[in-house]
């Protein structure tokens, strides 16, 4: 039986699944991204591909990899979290797999491909999908056309610009929607309203655990903590007032939100409306459907799976 | 001689040309815009292609209009300025002009177009036009293919949001680009620094004139004036700013700055690229150029003529 492996490779875990050639899973596995350099990373997919495939024969493989990929040479340009440089991804598995397709594109592309042929995008021509977690990434699709850029950085929504003088970005930038809106910003202003109200949840939260994280935040606003509903609906208010921009861009259909935070539901979903419904024009903000990924966490796995159907 | 007839509709003028079918430029005039509803308006033009055709047998025309269409239908769903609302422009010159194909599109995605075809980005997939006058409007093209969103509103820069408790926008909306960086913005930023510095070139102009315009500031500015440069650098670093979000965005080849603010020339570049330099991401910053419109305010007329040959 012949078979297609799609790979979502994170800083913390490589999932990978084995489908048939019409898209139908068969098998998934997830296991942890080794420490070292690339190439013990890349070994950990090789073995994780070989177990996958089993004695079925591999027909495409693909990969999601984070990171600025130059996606015509298969070269991973740079991924900042592991410290990857000019790794050739493609080569490594076209040396190893000689008559197949090979395909890697970015992790957030790779995941808006999955919710259009396995999710909430299906039959749909035009719509952002946006991936909140420890970042902020994204996957635009235009005209039924996923939108690359002209050496591979395209859907960066994570980085544009939304307080010019705001708080240094990984990019290098400052005040990128990122900074304002991702995991790491909502533990950021949790921390930040537990401290100005000492009667809070939240600051019980955080003398009882040390530590306030993203997760703690959203479930302290669940349990009626006034703090963290404040310090979740500025961050939730920004990532709305700039989807309302790309809103305004790209006149989308749909914009799909996934990635950890989007497991906050309904209440994720209200503030981003709310804000869109301030800033978004008019046809565009009565055309477009704000949705939850319905894919979760496994929109990229899914993705990398449509990837390797694409040949 | 077969010809092909171009139209910029503008809440001023409307500009026409004449063409060959290879879209050699035959001919060109310029009528004021009429005032009165959009009947008056469409006869206008009705008259001007009329006379831009002449003896030439007429095989297509397009038109360049501002506001939000629905492109299937050819319909004109708001232009505010002038307060059309589902005015049929194409549905009109079908009657008229029963044999040849009629296209109409928003007048800053035509002057993209123009671009594409007679300006700065010949052989370019991947770049961004951006107009700045009274408004902000915008013309992507990715991978090739222009963003016309789903219900042809896409495009829509000036409307990014970059100040969200900003001032009031004409869309509805606060704080977006348009605000912070058209003309109208660059005459506000004026008067306030003329305000702030009596001594200053400015406020002997706001004096002598009795009103401060985007051209007297960026005139001022030339000539050495500090308040004038303080203004100037405000609207054109918020340009930048929202430039290097499209820029991370759209990992585009170039962008195109065209419109009335753009005879501003270098300094407006200067700053821009200053913030660009800023905010943009790495390899995204490094592979973009950024440059004036060589077309200037000829590139929404070329691209009308380059949307008549594109059938």
């Amino acid at each position: 039986m012949d078979c297609i492996v799609g790979i979502d490779l994170g800083g913390t875990n490589i999932a990978g699944a084995a489908a048939d050639i019409e898209g139908n899973v068969l098998t998934e596995a997830v296991v942890s991204t080794p420490a070292g350099g690339h190439e013990v990373v890349l070994m950990a997919i090789d073995r994780l591909v070989r177990e996958l495939a089993g004695d079925r024969e591999l027909k495409a493989l693909a990969l999601g990899v984070p990171g600025i990929h130059n996606l015509k040479e298969g070269l991973c340009l740079a991924w900042d979290n592991l410290n990857w440089t000019n790794v050739p991804v493609v080569a490594y598995f076209r040396q190893r797999y000689e008559d197949i397709p090979v395909y890697m594109d970015n992790d957030a592309r790779v995941a808006a491909r999955g919710e259009q042929r396995f999710g909430a995008a299906r039959n749909c021509r035009d719509f952002i999908y946006v991936t909140v977690g420890t970042g902020i990434g994204g996957g635009i699709f235009t005209g039924g056309k996923l939108i690359t850029g002209s050496c591979g950085g395209g859907g960066e929504i994570g980085h544009m610009v939304l307080l010019p003088e705001g708080l240094p970005c990984t990019c290098g930038g400052r005040g990128c929607l990122e900074t304002l809106a991702a995991a790491p910003a909502l533990a950021r202003e949790g921390r930040l309203e537990a401290l100005k109200d000492p009667f809070s949840l939240l600051h019980e939260l955080a003398a009882t655990e040390g530590v306030i994280t993203a997760e703690m935040v959203s479930e302290a606003y669940d349990r009626g903590d006034i703090a963290a509903a404040i310090a979740f609906k500025r961050c939730a208010g920004w990532l709305g007032i700039g989807l309302a921009g790309l809103i305004n861009i790209f006149n989308p259909d749909r914009v799909i939100i996934g990635g950890g935070l989007s497991l906050a539901g309904d209440k994720l979903l209200a503030a981003v409306k709310a804000q869109v419904a301030r800033h978004a024009m008019r046809e565009q903000g009565r055309h477009v459907k704000i949705i939850l990924s319905p894919l979760r966490n496994k929109a990229g796995l899914y993705g990398a799976l449509a990837l390797a159907m694409s040949g």
